[in-house]
C-alpha cells in the first residue's frame, strides 16, 4: 500500500480543510468527496469525483480510508458503515455525544479490525506537543498542576450554541483531551461553574459562555481549565504542566515576532485569530499520523477510547455545573 | 504631625524587615521595638529603644502608631489595646483566625476612632498595582475571569504547616485579597479541591500543599487560584484579569534581563526566589500608604473589613474542601 | 492566463525547494526541469519533464516563465537568454558578480518587455513584512538608525567560501537588500570591518567569517549589520528600525512558544536552525507575488534595479573591508 | 575602620543621589557635603555639616574618603588634593577630558597610595552584571561580537552640549567602558559615524546626535554601539555578547511585568524613563563597592586606568568621526 485511497464524507469547512491538506501530501489520493447538502459547484478540484452519497464511497473498493466530516450526529453511524465496509477511519470529534452509542460504535470498529483516529488535532500541535514532550522527558518531574487557558475569539452563534451540545461537550472537549494528552493521566472527578457574561441568549439556549472546570487526575494531580467564548484579543490558547522538578508552559502563536515601541509603549500583534490558523499545522500532522499508522499497523495515536473518554468527562462536568457539585467521571 | 513616631511590637522576620524600611523613611521616628522572646543583643541600631512589654509601647505617648508583628493569636488583643491607647495601627495579616473575634476587634477600632491597617502589601506591589490600574482603567472591560498563580519556593516546615491555620487561611488568604483588590468585587461562594502531593507530612498534618479554589464574584465574574507549595524554580507570583475589552496579565520578576542562548537553548533566570525578594518594594509601600492616610486622616488602602473578608474567604474554602461542595461566603 | 507555465533551470537545493512549492499553487504549471548535473534519478515527481538542456526549456512556446537556480556565473546569460525568449524570469540572487555585466542584463529584460523578480526572499517574510509595514504607516517616524544581526548556524565549507564572492556579496547581500527594503531609503555610503574568529581556513581563502558594516543612508540615517558565519545556538535572523517616533524590532522565530522552568533556570528552544526553516512561508509568498506581477501586468517587487544595487553596495563593503576607509557605493 | 566616614564635593543632581543612598548604608557616615554654588537650604537632612569650600572637608582628619560629583574640570585637581589629603577618592566620569592630565592625577593617587574608583555606574546594574558572569562562566565561549545600544529618552539642552566634550566623551564613554568591562579585553581601533536627526541645533553646537561607532578588540573581537540622544519610548540600554559558544543578550528594564491584551494588540509599558530609575540598584552597588575596597584593601572594581581608557577611546572616536577613517587608540 503505497499510495493510500482516501474519500471524505462532509464538505463543509472542516471537509475541505483536511481535503486541502491532503491534496499536497505525497502517496495520498482523495479519490471522492461525498455530501448531500454540497453543490460541488466550486470545489474541489478536477480530478477528485463528487457525490451526494456516502454510500458512494463506502461502496468503492479503491478506497482504502475514509475522513469522516460530517454533522456529529453521523458520526457514530458513518463510522460503523466504513469500518463494516473495511475503512480505516478517521472520525471528527465528537465521535457521539451518547457515550453508549460511542462504545457500540468502537466495538464495531474493534469487531472490523480497522483504524480509527478521533480528530483531537491540538495534540499534534508543535507547541502543545512541546510541553507533552518535557513532561515525557521528566522535565516537569511528577505532575501536580494542569493549567489550561482555551477563549474564543468570538462566541458562536446561538442557533449553533442550540445543537452543540453545550459548552463543555463542544469547546471544553478539546481541553479534557488536552489535559489527558499532557498528563497521561485519567480524569477522576470534575467540578465546573459557568455563568453568562459575553451574550444572554447564549444563557436563554440553557449554556454558558464562560466557565472554569477543575479536574482530579487518576493519582491525586489537580487540573484547571478555564473557557471563555469571547476574547476580543484573539484565539487565547495556552498550557501548562506543572510538577515536582519544574514547569512547563506554552503561550500564545503570534503572526509575526515585531514589538513596536513607542511613546504610547511597546506593542506586539494579537494572538492568531482562530484555530484555522493556530491549528494549521496540527491538522496536517493528524492526518500524517493517520497515514502512517495505517502504513505501518500500529494503534492510532488519538484512539475511540480517547473520543469516549472525553465525552465521558464533558457529561460529567455538564452534571457538575447543573447540581453544583463535584461529580465523579464514568469510566469507560 | 511632621514626624510620626512608631513602636513595634514583634521582632522576628517582618517586624525586623518593616523597621528596617521605617528607618529609611523621611519624617518616621522608629522609637520602639518591643518583644518578650527576643534578646536585641545585635538587632535594632543604636538610637532604638528595646522593651520584652509591649506595655512599653502602647503606654508611652510620644507613640503614634503601632506596627503589629508578633505571632496570630496577639494580632486581635494587640490591636485593641493599642487602638485604646489611641495609637494607629498596622497590623500583619490575619487579625484572628475567627471572624468573630476579628468583628469585636473592628468595632473597638471604629470607637477608639484610630487608623487601622492589613497588611496585604501584595496590593503595593508595582506590577500587580499596574494590572488594577487597567482594570480600573476599563482597558479590562467587564470583569468575566481572574486567574492566580501562587506558588512558594519550598514547603514551610510541619510545625508551621501545624500552627498554621491550614494553607487556605495562611497561603490562599494573600490571593482571595488579591482577587478582591483587583476586581473590586466581593467573594459570594467558593469551591476547594486539595491534594498532597509534595511532602506526606504536610498530609498528616491535617494540611494539603496544592490547591486549587474556584471562585464566584458578586455580579458573576468567576475566579480561579491555584496553590502549590513548593516551586523549584523560585517564587511564582502571576495573575490575570480577563473581561469584555482584554486581559491584563502580570508575569513573575525576574533579578534581571539577561537571555543567555547556548547550543543547548535560550536560558533565563528564576524568578525572584522568595516574598522578601520579590515583595521588597510592596513593604515599603504599604507603610508609605500607612501614614501617609494617617497624614491626611483618610481611609486605609487595606481595611479591617479587607482583613475580616479575606478570613471569611479562607474559612468557606477549608470547609468546602472538607465537604467537597461549594461553599457561600458569610457575609461581614 | 489563467495557468501559468513554469520552467525551471537548476535542481539543486533552491530549485527543487521553489519546484516543491509550485507545485502546491493552484493556476501554476510546473512543466519543465532542467540541470545538466543532476540525473533526476528520484525527483521531480511525475508529470514533470526533465532535460539536461536549458534551451529545451527556454524554447518551449508553452512555457510562461522561467525560475533560474543554476549556479551564480550562468545567471546573466540565461536571464538574458530567457526574455530574449520571451519569458519572465525569476533569478536567484545575484544577478552576477559584475555590477556592469548586471546592468547589460537588465537592459537586455526592458528591450524585451518581460518581467524579471530577484530572489530577495526576506521581503516576503512574515516578520520582516511586518517592520516594514510599521515603518511605512509611521509608527517609526522618519527613520534614524537600522539594525540587522545575520548570523548563520554554521560556517560554509571552505570550498564554497571559495566561489562565494566573499561574506559581502554572499551573506551580507540579503542584509543589504534587507537594509534597503525596511527603510525604502539608498545606500551612500559604507565602512566594514572584519575578522577571522570561526576558521583560520576562510581567512586562508581570503574572507572573513565575522563582520560589522556600517551604512550612511540618502538623508542620513544610518544603519549597522552585523553578521558571523557561525552562531551555535542557531539561526539568527534580526532587524530593528528606529526613527523619530519610535521602533519596531523583529526578533527571532522558534519552532514553539514553550518555556521550561526548572531549579537550573527557564529554558526557551533555539531559534528555527536555518533558511529553509526560518524563511519557507517567504519562499512560498515569493513566487505568488511574482505570479501576481506577471497576471496583473505590475512591477516586480524585487527590481532587477535591487538585485544590481545589493551587488553595488556589497562591492563597496569589500573595498571598505580592503582598504580600512569608508567608501561611497556607485550609484546604478 | 568599622565606619568610614565620607564627605562628598558637589551638591548637584549625582552628589545628591549619591548622598542620599549613603544615608542608607550601614557603618557609613556622611559628616560634610561641600558644594560653593549651593546654599544647602531645603538639603542636606539635620546632621549633616555643609560649606562653600572644598578644602573644609579636605582638611577634616575624621574624614576617610570623599566623592567627587563636581563639575567636569574640577574633578583632576580635586582627585589630586584629596590624594594629597589622605582620602580615598570616588570621583565621576570623566576625570577628566585630557588624557594627559588623567594621567598626571593617576600619578598623583598612585603616590599617594590612596584607592581611587571611577563612577562607571553601569558595571554594577544587575543585568550587566549578569551578562558579565556569562562571559567570564565561559557560556559565551571566546568572544566575538560585543552589541551595544544606548539611546537616550530625550536630547539634552544645547547649553549642555556645548560643554559635555561631544558624544564620545559624555555619552558614548559609558559605552566604551561596557564592553571593556564586559568582554576584559583592550580597545584598540574605532570607527564612527554620526548625524544630527534629530535636533539642528546640536549639530550648530558641533556635535552631532546620532551615532555608530564599530570597536576593534585587543585579539580580533568587534564590537558596535549604537547612540541616541532621544528614543521616544524612553531609556533604551541594552547589551549583547556573542561568541563561539553562544550569546548573552540583556533587555530593557520596565516598570513592572503586565501586558495589557485588547482588539487593538497587546501592550507592555515602556522601559523605566532615565538614569535616575533605571539604574538606581548600581549607584548603591557601585559605593558599596567602594567601601568595601577600602575596607578590604583591595584594588578598585573600576580603577583610574578605566577612566582613562574610557577618555582615549571617546577621543580616538571624535577624530575618527571627523576625519571620515578608522582611528588606532592611543595605549596608556
Amino acid at each position: 500500500m503505497s499510495t493510500i485511497t482516501v474519500g471524505v464524507l462532509g464538505a463543509g469547512r472542516i471537509g475541505r480543510l483536511h481535503t486541502d491538506n491532503l491534496l499536497r501530501m505525497p502517496d495520498v489520493r482523495v479519490k471522492t468527496v461525498a455530501d448531500p447538502y454540497v453543490d460541488f459547484a466550486d470545489w474541489p478540484p478536477d480530478g477528485i469525483a463528487t457525490s451526494a452519497e456516502p454510500e458512494f464511497v463506502l461502496s468503492d473498493d479503491e478506497i482504502d480510508a475514509v475522513l469522516i466530516c460530517s454533522p456529529t450526529p453521523t458520526h457514530a453511524p458513518l463510522t460503523e458503515a466504513a469500518a463494516a465496509a473495511g475503512k480505516h477511519v478517521f472520525c471528527e470529534k465528537p465521535i457521539d455525544l451518547d457515550p453508549g452509542r460511542i462504545r457500540r460504535t468502537l466495538d464495531a470498529v474493534d469487531r472490523a479490525g480497522v483504524k480509527l483516529q478521533v480528530g483531537f488535532n491540538r495534540r499534534f500541535d508543535p507547541t502543545f506537543a512541546r510541553v507533552r514532550q518535557a513532561v515525557v522527558a521528566g522535565d516537569v518531574g511528577e505532575v501536580h498542576i494542569v493549567k489550561i487557558t482555551s477563549r474564543d475569539p468570538q462566541a458562536p452563534p446561538v442557533s449553533y450554541v442550540r445543537s452543540s451540545g453545550g459548552i463543555f461537550l463542544d469547546m471544553t472537549i478539546h481541553d479534557f483531551d488536552m489535559v489527558r494528552f499532557l498528563t497521561g493521566l485519567e480524569v477522576v472527578e470534575v467540578f465546573a461553574m459557568g455563568a453568562v457574561l459575553i451574550d444572554p441568549a447564549i444563557g436563554d439556549a440553557g449554556d454558558v459562555d464562560t466557565a472554569i472546570t477543575t479536574v482530579t487526575m487518576a493519582g491525586g494531580a489537580l487540573a484547571v481549565i478555564e473557557n471563555s467564548r469571547q476574547a476580543v484579543y484573539g484565539y487565547d490558547q495556552r498550557v501548562e504542566v506543572f510538577g515536582s522538578s519544574g514547569s512547563a508552559e506554552a503561550g500564545n502563536e503570534t503572526p509575526n515576532r515585531v514589538a513596536v515601541s513607542s511613546a504610547a509603549g511597546v506593542r506586539t500583534d494579537n494572538p492568531l485569530y482562530f484555530f484555522l490558523e493556530r491549528y494549521q499545522a496540527s491538522f496536517v500532522a493528524e492526518l500524517e499520523a493517520f497515514f502512517t499508522c495505517i502504513r505501518d499497523d500500529r494503534e492510532p495515536l488519538v484512539s475511540g477510547r480517547d473520543g469516549l473518554m472525553s465525552v465521558l468527562v464533558g457529561k460529567a462536568a455538564a452534571r457538575s455545573m447543573a447540581e453544583s457539585r463535584p461529580v465523579r467521571v464514568e469510566q469507560p
